[in-house]
């Protein structure tokens, strides 16, 4: 998508030297477009952990290059298969929540286990990385096309008042390679012409709706309004939202969604006043071993300072401000879980699909364990 | 309660001089804990707009001495009564959810329009702030005293295990004169020994919660945790929320709750969870004229900057910085309105009672209309 006025996407090699991964820094957003070279596990590591860079499906690509990057440092290791099953476990650490941590750098592991020197072992790495950036972009696109008809649909009964989307975090193209997941639609309308107004929670506590959805609907002229997390059920009683259209950190074979913290509160005001409630996501993020999100999906907790200060960037520096008593006990979840009863449907990269085992099983056939 | 070890309410005559009125400055907290002089009606619609003094029943108390300031600037005006109405109707207009600010006023009014001197409508104005605050601060303690069985039945049922009550925005003493609403029942259980902690919702956009609810709470020893908007459904989910217990702006006569913004949110969670929850008010700031408050309750909408920028307080002066990117258009909806049903109770000053007609009208005979 557009970032002052250039297209970019999330994720990159640096052109002329593909030893070294290039991401924009988020943390910077919407001050600064600051682009930052990753040239270590260690820097993918740190990226991830620290937010650099976030959303399911760019943690998923950056791990992978994390895995090329590691081959890169493997070089005089006697035992490159080991030290980068080493580096890879612990990778895996650096965020609990998102699957595609752990799947892409299964697959890019896996794709490199086979018999062949280090070298090989490298391009093979790099050549898994690339296609599933190549995969993402792909399933984001799709995801666009199959949410397009929903809104299109709003749009034609509403006789072409803008369609009023709500939506919470940043499920953007900053969380995914391009076009982003619940953003995709959006997009794909607002590029037909079809009038748009996105709802954009703030997003408490580290403000990814006004610091990234906010900055990148506006790079691309998508009308929004900024709202409070607290917000979104007072406008859906007054008829102000007609769909919520989120993303998903992880997503059960029984359609139970994890995803920012807040979800399930406007999934809950969503179905109290009968406004539709989507969620988009590649089905990289669908976690094919897991049943029952609230029970078993772990929670990422945070930090407290994130409630506790505000970090502002000012005149090319960092400053961190109290905004509470510093003396707070302070509990900082990252994520809850949507249970799939109060999911509308799954926007995927197949198409649309009900939050419900079967209904999921039948878009991803090859999914389906032997004895269900 | 306590503030810096001593004991405080938020409103008084400055000893020694009876033409000022002081209060807790409540936009310093918690990093200065300030008194404010009011000498005048100007004084106070300022204090009450920009949110120095805040939460209905303080609103009220605040707003009725306004009217004693009022009378005592009305010397040599050539009609004191009518300059008075004129006042009151333009004090009224300083905030518009709490219906104290209307009623307390109109009482006021009402008090100081017999004849008399002006001297005599000096006398009485004062007399009948000075009753209110009485009243409120009466009102409190005895919501402490019903809610307290509430929170003694669960720590039984606990065997001792601290009570884990959340709640939203600040309906603390701050908010009233002494004790606070919904927190009213879990001083009262501090102070009896009971084992309680409080899961403080942060309450964007102006952080109530992470202001004023955790510095009260700390200035009296009260074990609380502070936590995103965000954050209740997924601590209910796993059953770390025995009760919500929050307070009210405007209750109506069928039990519907307006709330700072968000509380709806919570309440629909609470709901979802089997959870109860509680609403704790002085029937002072029931509107016995409205009976739908989703449709009829004016919601206040204050300015975007609350969510645009961070306000800090640091070295003596207040700094302003940018947390989102300045060009956002934004909504920031003050309130929002929790239907009755799915309010478990009402904790008011004669006792519970159900959040529907007939049972608060039970409490409140008195208020009946003639053909209900």
């Amino acid at each position: 998508m557009k970032a002052e006025g250039r297209h970019f996407e999330t994720i990159w090699l640096k052109p002329g030297n593909p030893a070294v991964v290039q991401v924009i820094d988020q943390r910077f957003l919407p001050f600064e477009l600051v682009i930052e070279d990753l040239v270590s596990v260690e820097d993918v590591y740190t990226a991830i952990r620290d937010m650099h860079i976030r959303g399911a499906p760019l943690i998923g690509a950056a791990a992978a290059f994390g895995i090329y990057l590691a081959l890169l440092q493997g070089k005089g290791k006697d035992s490159p298969g080991e030290w980068l099953r080493q580096k890879a476990q612990w990778l895996k650490s650096a965020r609990p929540t998102a699957v595609n941590l752990f799947s892409c750098i299964d697959r890019v592991v896996r794709a490199v286990s086979a018999e062949g020197s280090l070298g090989v072992m490298q391009e093979r790495a790099l050549e898994e990385a690339l296609k599933i950036v190549g995969e993402e972009r792909e399933s984001c696109r799709k995801i666009g096309e199959y949410g397009l008809p929903l809104i299109e649909e709003v749009s034609r009964r509403k006789r072409g008042e803008p369609v009023n989307i709500l939506t919470h975090c940043n499920a953007g193209w900053l969380a995914c390679i391009d076009f982003g997941t619940a953003t995709a639609p959006v997009y794909r309308a607002h590029e037909k012409g079809i009038p748009v107004h996105v709802w954009v929670d703030e997003t408490r506590p580290r403000n990814q709706g006004s610091r990234l959805t906010a900055w990148e609907l506006h790079q691309n002229g998508v009308s929004y309004t900024l709202i409070a997390d607290n917000t979104g059920g007072h406008l859906m009683q007054h008829g102000r939202v007609d769909m919520v259209l989120v993303g998903s950190d992880r997503t059960t074979i029984r359609g139970d969604v994890a995803n920012k913290i807040g979800t399930y509160l406007k999934a809950l005001a969503a179905f109290d006043n009968a406004v539709p409630f989507y969620v988009a996501l590649p089905s990289s993020s669908i976690d094919w071993s897991v049943e029952d999100g609230v029970s078993d999906i772990i929670i990422e907790e945070r930090g407290g300072d994130e409630l506790l200060y505000s970090d502002v960037y000012t005149a090319g520096e960092w400053k961190r401000y109290p905004i509470a008593m510093a003396e707070s006990r302070v509990l900082n979840a990252g994520f809850d879980v949507t249970p799939a009863r109060l999911v509308t449907a799954l926007i995927t990269e197949r198409g649309l699909c009900k939050a419900e085992k079967n209904s999921i099983f039948e878009l991803f056939p090859e999914k389906k364990p032997k004895r269900l």
